[in-house]
């Protein structure tokens, strides 16, 4: 096999239930991908990560390629080894967290030149070294080097913006090496000019990609907005590859963009969120630091099977996060992660069962009806 | 039954293997408690917990005291149900914690009164209220208040605390209220001073106990010294419950102790060390934060089966441990954890195999040998 499998398993209006395979095994797609920032999703186990559904990760290319680096991850094997993980990543191209997190960025056409947030050494970011380290890394997925337009942006930067991304996805497909169960995707950029967009998805479709992100959203144009943009981004896309909305997100926008045709999600929601005491549920989300949940000794959902809701209360993870325990971290991560792939279990399932507008209602029906009355 | 079950099992000189009954099933000496100070040992689900060989956990009555409070763990069905842990609890008494942690102390013959160290708010802890609070905890294994003396002290002063403490504990046996599978454990005092401890073990059997705990060690006496110490007061202990020297220690120390007639220990040294990249090997102490395994994929210990040895190279926990994510912190406390629960299951294995000579002479070989060279 050269490049990913991907099988369009079942079909809902235009929401898709897929699979995709990979040199490092199969995913079921909509696919929720736990964000592993710098080789390990955090507070998680690798163990934990599969118990709580999670069949691919994202791993991000701007840390890694700092500490440890992408040669030393490459000497001892990849990334797949280094983590212990052995199911399919997918690497970001590092240009969002250079937009991001980096100092003295300076961007031309060659590529973008920072400053480490870590310890202020210079790097370069060229398409063909952000594809090289991704291939040391090891990727499954691996994406090509985009600008990110900063947001809001005028239409006339928006498009020298994301025709200079153009430009960087060709050369991303040039310096790719074909590998079995490897590939590469492009990135759809545009901000919300729809005739931008469009011309991102021809200039992409032209190039040929293993499937396709949707970037430049989720970054302050509002969830209506986004979801408007995904829905005709995605109807442009071919329909023969897998689109991937980048850094969506919350439940409810995973949900309208699974209605649109989306097939993959990455997010650090579940994860921070984890970490600073709010819990996903299906009511909503929960914030278990609150006072109300101090002697409540019913669990966050008694039908989630993750450690926190099988074995603890609320009580018992209020205290942990007020006492600022690692403990309230992992198992508040743990279940969010357990939440959000049920999510998308859930959205396969009513897809396989040509329903998703009825799963759509009931999942506006619970979060409507809120969390549980104070016991 | 009433109170503890003990037996003896095995021995070998001085060095005893044994066995502890309680209300939430039994445990094997000698015996190693995690310290899960705020009703969790931290970094670990009680899964891990269990997995590291983890039969009996010690919970610190001053933190749960101060939060969530004894009566709020009482009305959610005790400290098992609280934290999820079936198996046997061992509570301190607060006094130490007291001493180290809270301000505005001023002891008298009465009791402590405190400031809490999180929010100024005054409490006090009499021995009468230590017993009440391990019974709202519902400790398996209950302690005496004591007063726990300075390093160093002079032979007058140490007396005088001695001989509160000792009628603390006598107050403390009479508030004690006997249930099934919970006892009372009494506490040695009298600092470095031979007819101190002497007199302080003779008050205790006359009072009669559960079992005998060694205090007032570990506080800057040296090893040497302490060990003296624990020697002559385990020799003076009655022959048929259970020692236990509490706060101790290093594998050497345990090692060592055990050799002397000691059945159970206490130390926050594999937890906390976890949590600073100190993990402890048949072959020493590895700072696993050092340069020289940035690049070394072999595990911490080969013949470790935790997953922190089973799953990834010194390599791996080197970065995480740089990078400090949470998941270092998981990692290595329960690698520490199955390290001190493996060497007291040796030690039984020795002692069974009336051994324990043999034991100690390969446990200092391999320390010896010490740790892998650079790759």
């Amino acid at each position: 096999m050269s490049g990913l499998g991907f099988e369009i398993l079942a079909r809902s209006g235009p929401a898709r239930r897929g699979r995709i395979a990979t040199a490092h095994g199969q995913f079921e797609t909509p696919a929720f991908m736990p964000v592993g920032t710098a080789g390990t999703v955090k507070a998680m186990t690798v163990e934990a990560l599969s118990a709580a559904g999670a069949e691919v990760v994202l791993a991000n290319t701007y840390h890694l390629m700092l500490r440890p680096g992408a040669e030393r991850v490459a000497r001892l094997g990849g990334l797949h080894a280094f983590m212990a993980w052995p199911g399919p990543i997918l690497t970001d191209s590092g240009g969002f967290q250079v937009m991001s997190l980096s100092e003295l960025r300076r961007i031309d056409e060659r590529g973008v030149l920072f400053q480490s947030h870590l310890d202020g050494a210079r790097h370069e970011l060229t398409p063909e070294r952000a594809v090289e380290i991704q291939r040391l890394l090891d990727a499954d997925i691996a994406m090509v080097l985009d600008e990110c337009a900063p947001w809001p942006i005028e239409e006339r930067a928006a498009a020298d913006s994301m025709r200079l991304s153009m430009r960087w996805a060709e050369r991303s497909k040039a310096a790719f090496e074909p590998r079995p169960g490897r590939g590469l995707f492009g990135i759809v950029q545009g901000s919300v000019y729809p005739a931008l967009r469009r011309e991102s998805v021809e200039q992409l479709s032209r190039i040929g990609f293993d499937g396709y992100a949707i970037g430049g959203l989720a970054v302050g144009e509002g969830p209506e907005r986004m979801l408007e943009i995904a829905a005709a981004t995605a109807a442009a896309l071919p329909d023969d590859r897998p689109r991937y909305l980048m850094g969506v997100g919350r439940p409810q926008d995973i949900v309208a963009a699974v209605g649109v045709g989306i097939d993959m999600f990455d997010c650090v929601l579940p994860t921070r969120s984890g970490r600073t005491g709010q819990a996903f549920t299906r009511h909503g989300v929960v914030n278990i630091r609150n006072a109300r949940h101090a002697e409540d000794p019913r669990p966050l959902d008694e039908a989630c099977p993750c450690p926190a809701c099988a074995r603890h209360g609320r009580a018992y993870l209020h205290h942990l996060a007020r006492t600022g325990e690692i403990l309230a971290s992992v198992l508040l991560t743990w279940h969010n992660l357990t939440y959000y792939q049920g999510l998308v279990a859930e959205l396969r399932r009513a897809i396989e069962g040509r329903d998703f507008e009825g799963f759509r209602a009931s999942f506006e029906a619970e979060r409507a009806a809120g969390d549980l009355a104070a016991p």
